[in-house]
């Protein structure tokens, strides 16, 4: 099984096209439900009791839930705008609620899970709660700017404490104050992580781990809707596609990177969730093969 | 053979480590030479009198130079300035010399060269020039910010003129005003082009063609020092083999956008033309080679 740490958010997405109010959303809800496409996912996170029954259901449906505190209180709120182009995000509104004063606790059924994902959660909290799993074989976190901006070196210390990094380009930069992504990287395995990938949104990831270099263009989307989750969805699905194989052999490495990518282009073909929810292991085995067919030469 | 039309400069190139003054450069001098690398490469271009010996050596060593004019006057010279990130170029000074009064003939020896690369000339003189080839098999071009702003009617013309487009990203945006690339590459094919190739810099390339998307990573580089005339550097190593290949077949033209790639990478790691003149055919081999094992999954 696969364990993911993270959050699950009431979003309020603006695009240019749409605005969708307080839609299920969350880096955790993005990466778990994508790698349940894989694999029994366990989920750690919290939520308050104004939480849709609706969404409750979309949870209980793809995901293990013992890890999934109720709290009195409100969800965690986000609510940001996207340029014309879809590419940036600036964020009008974050409202903690119950995630302020969280203390996320592993399940004593998951301590077991082998692979762990810990989304952009207060490195402080990663660090800990990695600590708590008895016999992790492969564990993978992202960090993001805040982080970044104000604990810096428990960002360090986290990337220490996991096998891998998940990171954006951006985020890599302002991490390792280095330009050159090749740079970033190496930096940030001086720093301890085996593996470290770097995700550059439409233009695909680089993963890096000893010597090699691993590149992948991102699977062509021609109608993005709404890119919110997708960074998410592509470590979900990477680590989900590793926890089914029990393995951390850098082949199949490779391949959930490929899985990572194609997952990362379902998200952003519909609003939030809505096509994640609605795929199939063969609409993603279809993608995966034409994306090997498209790239080969 | 290939023929190259297009600028040969004196640039000043100034990077964060370095300024590189009246350095030979443009956009032929770039697409030309690595395109040597594969096939007998023909220049059009016109220089001043003022070039040096010793660039207008390093011309003859690579090129045939029939179609090189010299006039009275200066060279065309171009002043740039590269932001911390080298991904920004913003421009100094243009001094068209003798290129503002240029009228570019094809040599007869050239006109029956079947492959002809067209780079970012004001299109009206590319849609004159490719008309003088008795049999082309493949003609491509490029273009630029400012022939799109003062001459979109007549780059749309030149699209219709030629069998292929190389453009990058943000040009694609501006010329079809569109934001998705698929998009802008749908859009060029509407209007005429067969292939349309979307230059992404350190991300690689986009290449189109009826139904097909060939989407490629970048050969990762660790060191760039000066990335200025990589995306010519990519045209004409890409023009280059397929006229070595004397091939219009997709399977030659997704291996030549390979090579395209791997000749971009090399031209980023030196200043100017310092990688690309020294390069020899076995390194472009083994990095090839290198490129296929790394995206293998």
């Amino acid at each position: 099984m696969l364990t993911v740490f993270g959050s699950v958010a009431l979003d309020t997405i603006r695009t240019p096209k749409k605005t969708s109010r307080n839609i299920l959303g969350g880096s955790a809800t993005f990466a778990a439900i994508s790698a349940s496409k894989f694999v029994d996912t366990g989920l750690i996170a919290v939520v308050g009791e104004d939480l849709p029954t609706a969404y409750h259901k979309i949870l209980s449906k793809h995901l293990d839930l013992q890890g999934l505190a109720i709290k009195d209180g409100k969800t965690f709120r986000y609510d940001g705008r996207y340029d014309m182009t879809l590419s940036k995000r600036s964020t009008l509104k974050t409202q903690l609620n119950v995630l302020d004063s969280f203390k996320a606790v592993v399940p004593e059924a998951y301590k077991k899970s082998q692979f762990v994902y810990l989304a952009n959660n207060d490195p402080e909290q990663n660090i800990r709660l990695v600590k708590e799993f008895d016999q992790t074989k492969f564990s993978m976190c992202d960090t993001m700017d805040l982080w970044i901006s104000t604990k810096r070196d428990a960002v360090i210390k986290m990337i220490k404490a996991v096998d891998a990094v998940v990171i954006n380009d951006e985020e890599a930069r302002l991490l390792t104050k280095e330009l050159n992504l090749v740079r970033c990287a190496k930096k940030i395995m001086q720093w301890g992580a085996q593996y470290v990938i770097i995700k550059k949104g439409e233009h695909g990831s680089l993963m890096f781990h000893e010597d090699i270099i691993f590149p992948t263009a991102a699977f062509p989307v021609g109608n993005v809707l709404d890119p919110t989750g997708a960074g998410d969805s592509f470590a979900g699905a990477m680590m989900g596609f590793l926890a089914s194989k029990k393995s951390t052999k850098i082949s199949d490495i490779k391949k959930a990177l490929v899985y990572g990518n194609v997952l990362g282009s379902f998200a952003v073909e519909q609003y939030g969730l809505d096509r994640l929810v609605t795929i199939k292991s063969g609409d993603i085995a279809r993608r995966v093969k034409t994306f090997e067919k498209m790239i080969r030469f």
